[in-house]
């Protein structure tokens, strides 16, 4: 089968990539779209030392596996869990200390004809959804955590940093639930997308182009989404005392830090990862977080050398891979 | 009147200092003991850019401020905030961005024969606690303020990293809370002084010299209050995914942190600084939490040099200053 494989020095396209073999609890799903997160491109980076199929977003059709399953049209979650340790014993199989991460930590990913997932893994798409919107329930999932992490901060001023996919999925997630969202980010051009695209769908949403607009600060929650490692900085100089950051960027390496101002402001710092399906899916399902818009490119399998490419390229939301294609 | 002064390169005892002159609001109370804090020793090496008169852990009597107060015997909360601004009107006058701090930026401290405190900041000291255990309630208060921060974490399994007189007060306020505490200190000696001290009021309290004798991590909470660049480093080794670390140690300056895994575990960081008075003065007067094991020394404050010398010296706990001599 066709699949774009991750070398550690060279993504590539193997047109004859082993066809993943059944096991028991898994099921083999036939991907119909997948795609291309930032942690991808982190990972062409080092991130994870990761080797082997890239792609952990993705929607497909199961051709193996439980009867109950085959045949239907499933997305996936990418933490494989033991169920066995401590850990997941505790629920939080996420967290498993021996998991391995579709595309991610070992074990092949979405982007190739078929891949492997543990079945209690799949949640059945609902026919509302249709594949390209699927393919965002996994990172609208990751928003999704977010929110639930800070409940108690409901209907509070929130900053996002970071007018990126994630950036404008938890904008969206946490405007639903009634907080007053402004989103920063550091392009005019990027603002003006933000605006065109999901601004109809947030009366609260308001937009700024860099700090120094923000002439009120003392923001109740700050979510980093910016990928880079002056968000957190950002975020420091933007919250209020007793206020929480939202650490969402996994950003590879070390950096400098002062944390005297987060003891002396008290200000609470959550670090938040992959996410609940569930709400996501029903998000999506009815209607109430915005993802078409954030499609800038759809590309064959085939050319996923060139998706990648494209999907760095500054300012780039969403690049899709067809699978069948 | 006699006062310990710090000019930015000198501490030294001022003989004649001015009195301090009684303003609309506050009182002016004589002070009897006044404790050292490594915070007056982090400000003689740089911290807060404070000039003048240190200390902030002191009781003493009113000797001018509103009649209902004269007479009385008294501590002091240290944060002297505006009352007016959106800070302060949200209830959050510890953060008032433009307060003074007793003995710590902007305001004349307690290491003196009289200080100046909004009268507001004044609490009377019940008969139960004696002089010596009231210079604890400030910085009891802030071990209470940790405890408060993380009120869903009671009676979890918890680490405190540091064994001065800051992570004993936290490990004995978390501990008669029901939590499980395990404290970990790098100097056996210390560790025996723990032993010693405060063992016996601590049922669940284990001591651990070093991370390599933690044979088991994954606390539910980890309380940094090591006092060095080390302990949060430390700190996300020992907690659980999804765990939550308290950020007791203001250290002075940056330093170089890879906050990934605190992304990746889901971990929560808590800044912590001063806390309520109340619970302190309770726990005080009902004899919940041992203080007086942590007295090392106590000097005349005509020998307030020699005595920040004593409170400087490694494994040194509280060193007392008796400002009526």
């Amino acid at each position: 089968m066709r699949a774009l494989v991750w070398d550690g020095s060279r993504a590539r396209l193997v047109e004859d990539a082993p066809r993943p073999a059944i096991a028991p609890g898994t099921a083999i799903v036939r991907v119909r779209r997948a795609g291309i997160c930032s942690t991808d491109l982190q990972i062409l980076a080092g991130y994870m030392g990761f080797r082997g199929i890239l792609g952990h977003e993705f929607v497909g059709e199961v051709e193996e596996g439980p009867p109950e399953l085959v045949g239907k049209r499933v997305v996936g979650e990418i933490n494989f869990a033991c169920g066995r340790c401590p850990t997941c014993l505790e629920r939080r199989p996420r967290h498993c200390p021996t998991r391995s991460v579709l595309g991610i930590l070992g074990a092949d990913g979405a982007f190739a004809e078929l891949v492997r997932l543990p079945a209690a893994n799949l949640h059945v798409v609902p026919d509302a959804i249709d594949d390209r919107r699927a393919v965002f329930v996994e990172p609208l999932a990751a928003a999704f955590e977010g929110a639930e992490q800070t409940r108690d901060l409901k209907g509070g001023r929130v900053a996002v940093i970071g007018s990126g996919k994630l950036g404008l999925l938890i904008a969206q997630v946490l405007a639903s639930r009634g907080d007053r969202v402004s989103l920063i980010g550091h392009r005019e051009s990027s603002l003006e997308r933000v605006r065109a695209r999901i601004g109809d769908r947030l009366a609260r949403l308001s937009v700024a182009t860099s700090l120094r607009d923000q002439v009120t600060r003392g923001f109740d929650m700050v979510v980093d989404a910016s990928g880079s490692h002056e968000g957190l900085a950002a975020a420091m100089e933007l919250v209020r005392p007793e206020g929480t950051i939202l650490l969402k960027s996994t950003v590879a390496g070390s950096h400098t830090l002062d944390l005297a101002p987060l003891v002396i402001d008290e200000v609470r710092l959550i670090g938040s990862r992959c996410g609940p399906f569930a709400p996501a899916i029903e998000a999506l399902a009815a209607d109430q977080v915005t993802v078409d818009a954030l499609i800038d490119d759809e590309l064959p399998l085939s050319n996923a050398v060139g998706a990648l490419r494209k999907a760095a390229a500054p300012g780039k939301l969403k690049v899709l891979l067809d699978a069948e294609r």
